[in-house]
């Protein structure tokens, strides 16, 4: 376990005052990487006052301008998020999930992603997430404060760090690298548009099946040799398209030639 | 467990915000039963901002001049403590207290006691206390914000109100049935051949490539819907393979033809 491989990731956070909170929250508990993504007031003397103590992580705060950049490293995702979204995602109480996020932090960056005050987490950035946390709550009132929020995420891992017993995880003696989330981005583009090349998946009607492949395969984990295989079958089935409509050859896919460095 | 029997106690309160945040905490976590012993300023709206929707909780709010009378009829009383007092307490972290809480609370009411912001609780309020309660924190910056610290020890109640309520697993509100492992193994021998359709696979020097596919997806644990999905993929695929050979398409391939119920 790693909290430095740890990072707490704040979108679109409206009241600088909660960034001071969750910074302040973060270094009682030992983490110190904070990145805001397009926060709508920032730095701020809210922030600050309400940091306390804890100035030296919002001076180190990584602001980016999209949540892709703030997470493009990362190989563990974890998305906070109210019950009941439409498709269900793997979801868990803070209490697993820091253990899933103590067990990958040995080896691998680790993002847990923090929603607007007001609205949370979008479907399309829940969707980049391997795993969705659920903080329980009374059903009278469900909305948590921000940083309290981090407050609680933050005090499992510390829970964990101060018990010094991890479980055995996935990730211990795993035998290839887990996939980067921009390595996850380029083979879900690879893939709907081989969808769209055998004409299983229609533009004009996409329904729910990137979705649904997205939820798959962000639930598995890929690892980096697997990313290379399935890549790899893409390929191949786009050359057969090809070779079946020889007419539209020089631009039958938007997507790069990919070849497999293992099968 | 009675969370009706379980009051937090803000001993001295400076900030009117802190009791806001704390109102707001409680009733997330269920908890609703204040009392404010002496606060500085209250009530205030700055109390009323932070407790957001939680201002029935600030409303009822028992205000008391002495703690004696705020715990005179509690039967366990737990004081929120730093490490290293002079005199040793039985210390507890915020998850074994919990259980004694939330025993207790069944039968006896129970208080939980939080000092002021700049010092906690003094040494003769801590030896009112059954126990001590600890929150671990790094040993950089200890000091939480109060409302965080009464925010940790009401999760902990949750989670045990909570517990054997909470998804143990993924598969608890699913959208689809998990795949029989008949089915998967239909899947399995549907990939595999059209992996060899392909020519991705060499049925003559075939490595490891299945059993990493195996492992891939025995991994994820495939629902039905997502196993229709693959399947109609592979379906797909194959058609274009026959396409592009026609004079193959009597046998090109030994798979059953699959029609995707679902997309």
């Amino acid at each position: 376990m790693n909290l430095d491989n740890i990072r707490i990731v704040l979108v679109n956070t409206s009241h600088p005052g909660n960034i001071g909170g969750v910074a302040r929250a973060m270094k009682n508990m030992g983490l110190s990487r904070l990145y805001l993504v397009a926060p709508r007031q920032f730095p701020d003397e809210q922030a600050s006052w309400r940091a306390a103590s804890a100035g030296d992580v919002l001076d180190a705060a990584v602001v980016t301008a999209t949540l892709d950049e703030a997470i493009a490293d990362c190989q563990f995702v974890v998305g906070t998020s109210a019950r009941g979204r439409r498709i269900p995602w793997p979801l868990q109480d803070p209490r697993s999930c820091a253990r899933r996020m103590a067990s990958a932090s040995a080896t691998e960056q680790v993002a847990v992603l923090f929603g607007r005050e007001d609205r949370g987490l979008t479907n399309e950035e829940l969707q980049l997430c391997n795993l969705h946390l659920n903080i329980p709550t009374s059903a009278d009132y469900s909305s948590l404060n921000l940083a309290m929020a981090v407050q609680v995420v933050c005090y499992e891992l510390r829970m964990l760090l101060d018990a010094g017993q991890l479980p055995a995880s996935e990730d211990d003696e795993w035998d290839a690298p887990f996939a980067t989330r921009d390595n996850m981005e380029r083979f879900y583009q690879h893939l709907e548009q081989t969808l769209v090349d055998v004409e299983f998946l229609d533009p004009a009607a996409p329904r729910q099946l990137m979705t649904r492949l997205r939820r798959l395969y962000s639930r598995v984990r890929l690892d980096e040799m697997e990313l290379n295989i399935l890549r790899g079958i893409l390929t191949e089935t786009q050359k057969w398209v090809r070779k079946a409509q020889p007419q539209d050859v020089s631009g039958a896919s938007g997507a790069e030639d990919y070849t497999p460095k293992t099968k």
